[in-house]
């Protein structure tokens, strides 16, 4: 059994995390922070935890945290940064949801967030949490920066085939559609459901801050200097992403079988990784739906041999393998249980 | 171990039995079968399935089925009797997800199924499934007959106050809203998202057959006869229901007080069931959002001092504890084990 | 050309009252007032208005519209109060969407809305804005109360079979389904999407404010005293209200005729009144979804006969026929034009 | 007054086509043909349509149209070529909504729609019915093939920028997203409720028809051989296209007011064209939300220079601006009438 707390714990990821640890078999949550519920139970405002759990909710101290051995810390972007400093100085491990420690390159945060990072040194020894590039080194990491939701889907979309050599570095478009959960647990008139629902509605189509991170990890495998556009959309759903990844070939136009074979070789040990490409099915290209509240990352593709394309597609839930469920991934590679642990809810269908 | 077969398993109920059985840990499925898409693997059709499930759908054939103890038949209404009276003879144990053994007076079927039972004396050995009611006949049952959807939840949030003589028993008006996968898997006009898409639409507001089993379960509490309207509305969700009773106190308006204490009675020892009624937060009433997935009944409650009203709720996911959850908890309960072996997946916040 | 003026124009109420009036063939509108969007073209607040509506919002000033022979005020509940007072005094006509004015008794303000009325003779010269009622009071009011949204539907519903002794007054029971839109333009954590999409919530099952108008109007045509029960339910949509009312027959239940009569008596020369019941179609009963933009109220109804039942349906578009259209219908009889002009959009099928 | 038949107007096309064309001031409607539905008033398949549309459906046969001037014909691909053929022969004009007569290159048909087209003289005189691009030719033209709804919205983003020689014409990657309506009115299970509820759901994501309108259209401006990528996706709303277009400069980026003027110059005087982009608003970008019901298409852009990208929106209701309302806009520029006759509905907010 570790001993964890989740600093953080009333937000959306926070009542994720809490969801997917008290399941877990080893896992004894011994704090969840909040501000604004401090002495409340937490299922006054995780409706679903009814029942489930008997937590309340402590005021977010790091006395109040300090004898976890790891701590989840669910803060707004900007707001990790000291808290996790102070945790990793008290010998803790931290697992970070926000985008604090995301970037390596410190100059990328006054670019991207707009503010000076503190400690650039945490930078070299914080781990990018996906396990699917970076399982090695989360084994051993101290602090586990766990990766933006939309770049997730598309990092795990575009890696094996930059890597294969496959797709033109210098065309990627991506065009990423994601549920009204994305934007957090504050109620805006953006989130409005009057203004909200039916919508299909292009938001910070350029300079989206997750193109930084999906530059970031995808340079890692790429011959020449990437060029990656970025648009997502809001879409009438709560959770879910599906990014659709518009590319051409390098040379030649692959066959399926080329994509198949690039995509199997990377991901057939992987136990979140679903290919789905089936043309005979309903669902046989990847959809959010399938796969809402599971950790699954499914991942597609087709070619487009009239105009020389080929079309990648991801999809994840925002809150599971794009957040909570990613990061409790992480936690199991890091204390050496099966990843699976936890995380063996396979969605629903329908829902 | 336990093994089991699924007799009907490429529908909606067919697919969260399996998603659920899947997860038991005292369970082996032997069969999946499915006419329609028989050879075919199972993830096919239930694509959340995709990575969990390694079974193909089998014939639907008594010989496949017969290395099973016991058969969870989930067919449309008429087509299970000749099956389960086959089953039964050869000795399995049957879980019926249909309508065909939930009447215990033979005639009701003419009057409200349209057909005259073949077998009125399985009608006798038949155990209306419904745990919170009949858990020691279940622990016996060679027979179950899984309640209705809609009849499930209306007759959790009635019973406690009826066999209690809070409420007026020929005063009860059931308002039930349900999403659209309590149609079937099959594709209709009715149901067809153009269609459906928003809808508040009222469907049997007379005539509806779940009346027939709300009215036969909650009879036995009554001291007179009841008198029961029910009248469905589809809504736009896919999974849920919600039903809305508009009832009156016997005499004298009963306290808040009064009512906590009849549920609490009632069902404080019930794995399943939770009283919500909580006026300072948002979900502070059953909602069928906060449990989708799991095997809750939430219920609820409210007095109208300025009409004389009582006002009952209870929301439940229409395919776990109104079909395949409270079947698995049935199947639980025959076998000895936990009640929330399989089913401790509590719902998502928010979806 | 009448001049008309919006004082409150930024909000979901004043958006369509501009979209109708726009459309209108003879108003000019002077004036749309907001506080927060003053000096901001309207199209920027409501965006199916560009290229539509060159007005840009003026402050709320009784100078900035008193140049108009009529306003139409759209403000929360207790504001309008002085205002109408003020233009009354100025020999304006109003238009009145809030609550403040549709009570006749000055007492009610005190038990539903928690005010003292600062003008009770003035609830003398108030019309109570349902021109299927009041008609002819209309044409010569000064001052009209525009109907709440979920009253106008229960009243319409109810009064026909009230005023013709089918129905029991004493067992009335209202069960409201009502969209996002209802809740008004300003973000709250209940309309945030994430929570409030897939919802079925009920709110205020007892207690709620429009049963004091129900009442009111309903009881002008009742023998005996009433008793109304009305519980709302907050739906996935945006727009729409359908009130199914669970009631009985007086003595012996009346047949499908009498009903058909009965409504028809009381509804056929009504340019806005549809009467639907046809069992034949997906579409046979009353559902919001087919009249979303519209002026109309659909009206329905079902007998049960197995427990002595009348099911009274009604369905109307909160923001037309449950206030702005409504309120420019008012407006066309007091100005003796064609009670359709500016209302006669239909609806969009499917939408 | 024009005499018109509708030749299909059971579908959700046809029902637009009726809606628009009974508040038309200068249309009689002679006959509205449906095979399944002859012989049944048009507002039991239309209920937006009950109270306000008199006729019934007549079965499809050339005599039932024609003492029509004009027909409109909705019909399946492939269904439409013999009809419009014995029309023309007639001396009738026919508007058609389907793909029969939009491609320019008889052999086009065979590899896009897999039929050699029978009448490859009639796309000589068939005129692409774009009013913005062809309106001189529709002016007199005898046929008019609607464009495809998807096509409409993609061309009208494209073709000033295109034009201009501002975007590259080599790296053009349209990505749509669909409501469900766009899938005609016959259910299926893609289109079932359950299965396509809050979808985003890939699909053709190579070799849609549509790309060769557009194609075909945009070719017409462009300097050098197009490469068009078109990828949909049907996501979870009932009307509406969003087409997000990647694409790039041809050389060194261009300013914002270099794509204002482009695309004002373009169009400034259509009467339907909305230029959308303002940054401070929630509404900002175009979104099919504000203009359900309308002939708007709303076009606007972004440019990234992180990445040297433009990005081009353009939002339309799939059954108006898409279908139905763009033919009666062509129909009026025939006839001469105001091209916003009919056509002056302008959207809900909020909806």
């Amino acid at each position: 059994m570790v001993k964890v707390a989740i600093y953080g714990a009333s937000g959306y990821v926070g009542g994720e995390l809490l969801r997917i640890l008290l399941s877990h078999s080893e896992v004894e949550i011994v704090a969840a922070t909040s501000k604004r519920f401090s002495g409340m139970p937490v299922h006054k405002v995780h409706p679903n935890l009814r029942k489930v759990c008997q937590l309340s909710f402590v005021e977010p101290k790091v006395e109040n945290v300090i004898n976890a051995e790891v701590v989840f810390t669910a803060l707004p972007h900007g707001q990790s940064v000291h808290i996790v400093k102070t945790l990793l100085d008290r010998g803790l491990k931290v697992i970070d949801m926000g985008a604090d420690f995301r970037l390596k390159d410190p100059s990328s945060y006054e670019k991207w967030y707009g503010f000076k990072h503190p400690y650039p040194d945490l930078l070299n020894i914080a781990v990018y949490g996906l396990p699917e590039l970076h399982r090695e080194d989360i084994k051993r990491a101290r602090l586990v920066a766990v990766p933006g939701c939309m770049a997730s889907a598309s990092i795990l979309a575009l890696v094996p085939p930059v890597k294969s050599g496959i797709i033109d570095e210098s065309q990627i478009f991506i065009d990423a559609k994601i549920g009204s959960s994305g934007a957090g647990s504050s109620p805006t008139l953006e989130g409005y459901h009057p203004e909200r629902y039916s919508v299909v509605r292009p938001y910070k189509p350029a300079g989206h801050r997750h193109v930084a991170e999906i530059f970031q990890e995808v340079s890692r495998f790429a011959k020449n200097r990437l060029s990656i556009g970025f648009s997502p959309h809001a879409v009438n759903m709560v959770r879910g992403i599906l990014v659709t990844i518009h590319t051409r070939p390098t040379e030649k136009p692959p066959s399926l079988q080329d994509l198949w074979r690039c995509y199997r070789a990377a991901y057939d040990k992987e136990p979140f990784i679903r290919l789905v490409r089936d043309p005979t099915m309903v669902h046989g290209l990847p959809d959010p739906k399938y796969l809402i509240g599971s950790n699954f990352a499914d991942i597609g593709f087709e070619i487009d041999l009239d105009f020389n394309r080929i079309i990648l597609f991801a999809a994840i839930d925002n809150l599971v393998k794009g957040a909570a469920g990613n990061a409790v991934q992480c936690f199991n590679i890091i204390f050496n249980y099966d990843e699976r642990e936890g995380l063996n809810f396979p969605g629903l269908h329908p829902a």
